[in-house]
């Protein structure tokens, strides 16, 4: 991962950080309970746009060596990772 | 796409969708909601599964395609719509 | 349900069911599979929209009879069923 | 909020905003980006829990009150705002 893009993932997470600590006072508070969810929801918000940066890094960099190159394990591999994660969305016990 | 894929995705999609007309009727005989709710994760993570075979196709058949060619303009469009896929998961107006 | 809502609700069902026979023919006549997985996700946007009503119609009969009656196990199980379905849509996006 | 519930939704803010720490030195760390991605959405798996219990509460509480109160303005609104509630986290998944 390039430097720039380094920092402004940690960025992003530290600002994440920061919110959650910003949303246990707000509970400590006894804030109405309907805002405190709507500002863990913006978390979420910011926590996918950070995911969604990693999966574009990780696409620019390992998927692309991996399919360039000539090991189909690797390149099998990686395409189902990524896979996985997409899948994660659907995840679900009813 | 594979003929077995294509099979495959097929029928899932009929699935979802008779599950659906199924929802109407227990809609149209006052079926109690929380049920008809559940029926319609249901039918949300079966479109799931759908979509992660869809990507799983693309990335083995377009992207790595288009990674292994010559086109850089062709392979950045690629990876974007990827990543924009991976996105709308975040697509959050709050 | 009221009828207005019950043939609102009914409409959007089947709308989304006729939406996913034609992504199934985008599927047999091998369109782009991104543009699928789009369609795919706006039915799931016009799911989540029919639960969302759903879900309205339900506190606003079955809850409240329920919170304004004298049965505290019937309340108490009213309200476990919405938290329940709300904690099933969250795992849905994760 | 009784504090039990209090305690225990605080405990699991601090611990979501610890694991966000920890993802951020594992990014510094060039961790590989598909682990970083899964401890992400481990944390949102984490929120979305803290979210389910913040409802429940308030459904016992201001809901539960305002339904059984005789200001049927109030009672719209909190009706709504769970609505409103429901539809984002679906839309979260979208």
């Amino acid at each position: 991962m390039d430097d720039t893009t380094k920092i402004a993932i940690t960025r992003r997470l530290a600002s994440a950080a920061g919110h959650i600590k910003g949303i246990e006072r707000m509970v400590q508070d006894d804030t109405y309970c309907i805002d405190v969810i709507k500002q863990i929801q913006a978390v979420q918000a910011a926590l996918n746009k950070v995911s969604t940066m990693m999966l574009d890094n990780h696409l620019r960099t390992c998927v692309t060596t991996a399919i360039q190159g000539d090991n189909p394990l690797e390149r099998e591999q990686m395409l189902e990772e990524v896979v996985n994660v997409f899948e994660v969305t659907g995840k679900l016990s009813l």
